[in-house]
């Protein structure tokens, strides 16, 4: 981001949101995105590589908040109760006012085939990204790559109800419900 | 594939996988494949719709053979139940004289990104059937979510497992001890 136009890629973001949403991904193109905020397609190309990258850009940090619960956690943490760590610094990312953006986000990645793949390829980075934090500690396989995948797959049931409509409650709470339900399922009563 | 013809998709599923591992994927043609095996690219397509129906045209029986096992299960039977349930049916496709097979087609999808993608496709779409599956039989979000997941989880760990070097256990074997490492971790001592 460019620190002398503070604001700028939240406004190309916004803009770009709003245009794929109504007139589609595919007939977006970065000009559109900053003629609707008055600024030229080059500024746009300052701040993302591509069309796309407004979509994505955020991987980076979502990965980060996710690690850093992990490192955050004590040397004799359980694999879970690192799950449950770093679910509780990864969905932290997620405030309140975020919710309309993530659920527009939403909406324009489930009309484009192409976009769901690069959903998936992103969910599945996360995965192989926790998983190596977890052996990096010591956890052994199978149980590194089995709690890796249980995060991602909490935090994305969790995610998919924190952008339902009338939903009001945190991504934070949401997720903690949903690995309490993995966990009854999972160990009790199956 | 056609009656009249037996053993000749296995032929050119054979020949297609030695060119696709030797000279690469994207390097081989479908007239390659079927002049390996004496036979014109016309017969090829009468087998397959593309070189990568090859690596993917089995993805309809693994999903009705996960089916098949919830299908049996008892109506009582708890969600993990299912999942116990959809592996052992599962992995039961994955006969011992399969292996050599699959373990050649994992190298060809692990050096080409389109096929890695494709591979998460096939995987998320078994996930969510399995999912639907459970749905229909009453059990709800985000059970179901859960334990779909954990299916396609524990398959795709286990598989991982069983083409391995010197791995000699079957599937099936595999898969339930995978399973159990996610019910002593996630239920007990995490």
């Amino acid at each position: 981001m460019a620190r002398w136009e503070p604001g700028t890629s939240e406004r190309l973001r916004a803009a770009a949101l709003e245009l794929f949403a109504s007139n589609g991904y595919e007939q977006t193109t970065a000009a559109d995105i900053a003629g609707a905020v008055g600024l030229t397609e080059r500024t746009f190309f300052r701040h993302f590589s591509d069309k796309r990258e407004v979509l994505f850009n955020g991987q980076e940090q979502l990965i980060e908040s996710f690690l850093a619960g992990i490192s955050a956690a004590p040397d004799d943490a359980a694999p879970m109760d690192l799950v449950a760590a770093a679910l509780e610094s990864g969905t932290a990312l997620f405030a309140h006012e975020r919710r309309p953006f993530s659920r527009l986000r939403q909406s324009v990645i489930d009309r484009n085939p192409a976009l769901q793949e690069r959903e998936r390829h992103k969910m599945s980075g996360l995965a192989a990204t926790i998983g190596d934090a977890l052996r990096a500690r010591g956890v052994p396989e199978p149980a590194a790559t089995l709690a890796a995948e249980s995060a991602s797959t909490v935090f994305g049931i969790a995610f998919t109800q924190w952008i339902g409509d009338g939903e009001t409650r945190s991504l934070t709470d949401i997720a903690r419900d949903v690995l309490a339900e993995l966990r009854g399922m999972v160990g009790g009563r199956g």
